[in-house]
């Protein structure tokens, strides 16, 4: 082992303590904050000071005298306390004199939103090196340059050019693009997902990807990590880790550059090249890790992941309540290889009880629309309770309640005999029952550590995750049985992968 | 020409001429009408009526006064005026004698909702011979059993169990499921596809699906058709005609039942076996038709056929406010079977004119989060114009509004010297130039006879497609680049199969 890969490894050790402290600061400067609405200074300030960061905050511009309300500084020397983290929004040229005053004041960290460096020219590549070398000099750990932000919901840190608030969770983000992830974080918020850190890694010039999935192996609030790549730097080092990482905590890529579109791409927009792909690809599906073809592909496996039991094998019960969405979910399974078991004359006899006597009597269970709400359960849990079911896809109870809202609107219009309390009834209990489903099913989950996921058919606007309050998994409802099925079925693969 | 297939081609001619009065009723009899909500006589009545359907509306019931503020009737002879249109709802055991008052009006169709026929038992199954006999011998129409409603925009008649009320517009929709047609039904409505019919076809024990096809072809309101199908009685016939007709009007079909496991489940729910799934997915290519995977898919093909030009060749201009969004759709671009083509020096150099020097410059035109909202039209348009592009995607315009208002949101909240009024007037600037912006691709669309399709790449509240008052084409905004680029890849297909 020579001293420079000596040294790059002390800074490694270095780094992932580093990398804790940054993501957990007690306060921040924004260095180049403005009042201009939408400048970078502008839109970071005010998404920290809007999500409530529990920590300090110093706006630093030597023109202002008060930002949100808050005293600016002229410099970030000037600022009498205390600074974790700073995020520097100025123009490139300033960055590197900022950057010493950084670690003049001692700065533990520093987020470098500013673009302008490897990704744009010759010029710009000598200016990332000049910080590198800086940063390395004085001991500073660098996220970024051209970074769209960080998101740290468990300090209240949400320091990103959009405004999304993700709920505090179990998933890690790290994105190689920050338009790309910035839009992602968004959906994670629509649709549920619990974040414990989004990372906008920018142009890498410090801190790799690598880096941070070396630090989230041990962060024990991240259980799934999500990575948007389009080039890594020391490939053998990141499979390595990946592969490692990915038996605890499992790692779903989508890989940027894929086709020669994409790397010409990519390539005009990080100024990296993104290296071969059958070898990338090669080595995911050695390592075992979830590469992903598209972006929302991320979002969906990373609801799943962190919010249910893994299946312990490919048997599938499928629960509906209307046929055709029973058949096209089973032609999903058998399409990614999930078996549709016949059920035994046990678990029909006891469904049966409550349903009409021309109901399917088979996998998938087609409730003929019944308006019981105990059977939906019955069936669900019948399965579950079988050893012949290692999941169970439970389609349109949940998500049921728009229609039924719609209905009741019409009923209200129209029907001056309707009686309103008895709709209002209606309308609360149709509403409650979708807790309870959801409720029971995750109570189900933890029984019989068995995943049910659900489908709601309806654009909802709960989302795709919903927890319970006091349980260790929460209820999932995708909108479409595609988005259900492929996710059991990478799920199926994962748990054949590290059970192996 | 034996006698049978005489009588049946001549039931035919009369077919096709008795859907379209059924179709554009002048007046309907409700027949089951019922005040218990939830009831399909409920259902159904409750939806005519509050979906404001134009001509007169009869409820019949022995036991009832007064439904929805009409006078209902005892027996659907007991109606003094004519009636073009029934549904009846009532149990299976009445519906012959039902039928039979229904020929004695007059009633030119019936739309039987009632289920308990061939889907169930043998006992079901002779109950439906006698009704196909009743309706043979009286020449009554009929539509179902066992289907969940039909919806005819252009009469204001929404008549099914689900209130969902999609807009008038050129996309037919007939399914062999009713469950999930009146949920994909629900869905066109929130993504704005308009629709020119939808019909339930239930067990099609008169009108089949090649029937109401071959109605479509000679219907001037619809131009897209789409079909769930889970078996075709006679194949040979829906063939022929779906060829014929694919060739003015895009077919796009999914089939349910593709897998062992789809067709165990549809022959429990439809009592019918859907036949060799590679003879139909053959014959399916042999005619052109868009054979699609799952559900989302045909309303994704609906919008985009319904609303863009068809592009004359592969070759896509992708433009993108962000480095990441442009490398995904690139991506997508060439594993769809798209070429993403270099753009020449003077598109660059028109276009740089109005960004920074570290631009792209090149295809994806990547415009690195211009504010300048003239730029990503002119982009768009010096693509257009270019004879080496087909077809543009564009990425993040249309849809970041959502974003914005979160960030003016925060500014509001935590910036005491933000001017309100600026903040309202960027508000209103930014809500309107999504308009703008969607009505100049829509003219550029007309202009230059290529299509231009839209990524959200947000949740929004409006939908897909959003129309332009005058003009032939209409803005389509898919939430993703995949869905994007495969609309546009089976555009191609379809073009290149229709030109061969």
């Amino acid at each position: 082992m020579n001293m420079e890969s000596l040294q790059k490894n002390s800074l490694r050790g270095k780094l992932a303590s580093g990398l804790d402290a940054l993501f957990n600061p007690g306060s921040v400067a924004v260095i180049g904050a403005s009042s201009t609405f939408a400048k970078w200074g502008q839109m970071i300030l005010s998404n920290i000071v809007s999500g409530h960061f529990q920590g300090k905050v110093f706006p630093v511009n030597p023109r202002e005298k008060v930002l949100c309300g808050l005293p600016v500084y002229r410099h970030i020397q000037d600022i009498p306390e205390t600074v974790d983290l700073a995020f520097i929004t100025t123009p490139a040229h300033a960055v590197p004199s900022i950057l010493e005053g950084c670690a003049e004041k001692g700065v533990k960290g520093v987020v470098l939103i500013t673009s302008g460096f490897s990704e744009t020219d010759e010029a710009g590549k000598r200016l990332e090196k000049d910080i590198v070398s800086i940063c390395r000099e004085k001991g500073l750990t660098l996220i970024g340059p051209n970074t769209m932000g960080i998101i740290c919901p468990y300090a209240g840190l949400f320091a990103t050019g959009t405004h999304a608030r993700p709920r505090k969770g179990s998933v890690a983000f790290i994105s190689q693009s920050g338009n790309l992830g910035n839009q992602l974080i968004d959906w994670a918020e629509q649709q549920g997902i619990g974040i414990s850190l989004f990372v906008g890694s920018g142009n890498e010039a410090v801190v790799t990807c690598t880096d941070y999935l070396e630090y989230l192996e041990h962060d024990p609030r991240t259980n799934i990590i999500m990575l948007y790549i389009e080039s890594v730097g020391e490939g053998r080092r990141f499979f390595e880790a990946a592969r490692r990482i990915n038996r605890k905590k499992p790692v779903v890529i989508l890989k940027g550059g894929r086709t020669q579109a994409g790397q010409v791409a990519a390539a005009s927009h990080t100024g990296a090249m993104g290296g071969e792909v059958t070898v990338f690809r090669a080595a995911c599906r050695q390592a075992g890790l979830l590469n992903v073809a598209v972006p929302s592909e991320l979002l969906d496996l990373s609801a799943g992941f962190s919010s249910l039991p893994l299946p312990r094998g490919n048997r599938v019960g499928i629960v509906t309540l209307g046929g055709g969405w029973g058949v096209v979910t089973a032609d999903a399974c058998n399409e990614k290889g999930l078996v549709v078991p016949d059920i035994p004359p046990e678990i029909i006899e006891t469904v049966g009880r409550y349903l009409p006597p021309f109901w399917s009597k088979g996998n998938p269970m087609d409730l003929v629309g019944t308006r019981d709400p105990d059977v939906p359960l019955v069936a669900v849990e019948e399965l579950l309770k079988w050893e012949g079911i290692d999941a169970v896809v439970s389609l349109g109870v949940v998500g049921r309640f728009g229609l039924i809202r719609q209905m009741i609107q019409s009923t209200r219009e129209v029907d001056p005999s309707a009686s309103p309390v008895f709709l209002d009834q209606v309308e609360a209990f149709s509403h409650r029952y979708e807790e309870k489903y959801t409720t029971r099913i995750v109570e189900f989950m933890e029984t019989y550590e068995k995943p049910v996921i659900g489908v709601s058919l309806a654009k909802t606007d709960e989302g795709t995750v919903r927890p319970v309050a006091g349980r260790r998994y929460s209820g999932v409802f995708y909108q479409t049985p595609e988005s259900a099925v492929n996710v059991l079925a990478r799920m199926v693969s994962y748990q054949a992968f590290i059970g192996s």
